[in-house]
């Protein structure tokens, strides 16, 4: 009887309009939604998120959640979103709001670039130990490539968007688009936590880059497997080897490149 | 005599790791730095961003005057950066550091889908008028695009940056690339200040995504054509509209699409 009493205010996710191309031609276009979502919590405000607005309750739960603003879901009442006023508002069981000093502490995501406390996030990778029994066989790996490329999509419409899924095997479970990264990792860890979902024997399937940050919010979530089209950085690298993760990118069709964590995967 | 005393501590930009692909080989793979740089003013920390590291002076520059943190460049007496602590040492003419009032309100990027005074920049935005004479020819978005095709780049090498340029006619006058599409912009923002270069003649070219940040950001330069190889939202097609910013996306090639400004392009 824990799970906080949620809306159900996904937004129309593409609008079309009238481009015009390079012969003059006009070209009805579909583009992606983006909408300003201010959160607040017992009506203190806490952040706007630009979103997509496809899952605007589990993404406030997740920011929520991953920037350690709320330590457990029953503490949450409600979780209510207003595209009328672009706000969603929070009622936690204290009604107290957040307490300065943790707002003050949040991280601003280091994967966009700018992050506030990067000191504290590298302290907290030293306390995660991924599931050391956890493997990943090819013919799986493939088989989620291939589910991940039939589903069905926003950037497949309309493009300007990132894609997460979280899979069990080759089978998607969750599947997140939005026009921030951010946002789409952090509502998959507010459907994790609303599901009560251990990431232990999960993958974790970015369409974007394996930056630092993607691999800390992965470890976060406790999965040990990291999938992307796309290629990584010198950091996400440098992290994914330290905590064990094994981390696949450029993984598209039957090719992929294997970049740490090789003992948990079988060809 | 106001230009402050700068380093010149560009970091090494691609690393190589050995990956393994589907067919068992190892294929030595070229990856993007990503560093943490702090900046400090005045001995006061202000931000962790991460980098590629391609331009730490200009980024820091460009953040302090994007984030209102500073106004004017001849406040600025020095820019140091010391990568042995991940590091840049900023030193103003007063010497008393940013106001805690200025910090509070800087904006956190809506880009990466997570502002805090998102009401702030949409109300800064009607205070902006691009210049109306200025035009765009097709032929001259062709030999941008061509420029661009043949410019040297991280992204060609190892992915996982995004690229912008500041072009006047089809010349790149800066091209900077960064893990973070902030950090880019940033960096060019932070060079044109130095330059003391006006937007009104300029195009702006990026390799992602036109959201409104990246709208936003572009107007806040002065620029009034906006031109990338992605595609857009609705907030950053909503922006522009209002602007009356000549927007082009799915650029590459001799293809494009004309999305808003029609009046000051030339076919």
């Amino acid at each position: 009887m824990n799970r906080p009493l949620l809306t159900q205010a996904a937004r129309p996710l593409t609008f079309e309009i009238d481009a015009v191309n390079e012969r003059g031609e006009i070209v009805p276009t579909a583009i992606a939604g983006e909408h300003p979502l201010t959160i607040y919590v017992d009506k203190q405000e806490i952040v706007t998120l630009m979103t997509l607005g496809a899952a605007p309750e589990a993404l406030t739960l997740g920011y929520l959640r991953n920037q350690r603003l709320i330590g457990k879901l029953s503490d949450i009442v409600s979780v209510q979103v207003d595209w009328e006023v672009n706000a969603v508002a929070v009622v936690t069981r204290h009604g107290q709001g957040i307490a300065a000093e943790r707002l003050e502490k949040r991280t601003v995501t280091t994967g966009c670039g700018q992050g506030t406390i990067f000191g504290d996030l590298m302290a907290e990778i030293d306390n995660i130990h991924l599931p050391a029994t956890a493997m990943l066989a090819e013919v799986t790996l493939y088989g989620l490539l291939d589910a991940v490329r039939h589903h069905e999509s926003i950037y497949k419409q309309a493009g300007a968007v990132h894609g997460c899924a979280l899979a069990k095997g080759a089978e998607i479970l969750m599947f997140v688009e939005d026009v921030g990264r951010h946002n789409a990792v952090d509502a998959i860890a507010g459907k994790m936590w609303l599901d009560e979902l251990d990431g232990g024997d999960k993958i974790f399937y970015t369409t974007g880059r394996l930056t630092s940050e993607m691999v800390i919010k992965t470890a976060q979530m406790g999965i040990p497997f990291l999938v992307s089209r796309s290629g990584l950085t010198q950091m996400g690298w440098e992290i994914a080897s330290k905590l064990g993760m094994t981390m696949i990118g450029r993984a598209q069709g039957k090719h992929y490149l294997l970049f740490s964590g090789a003992e948990r995967f079988t060809r």
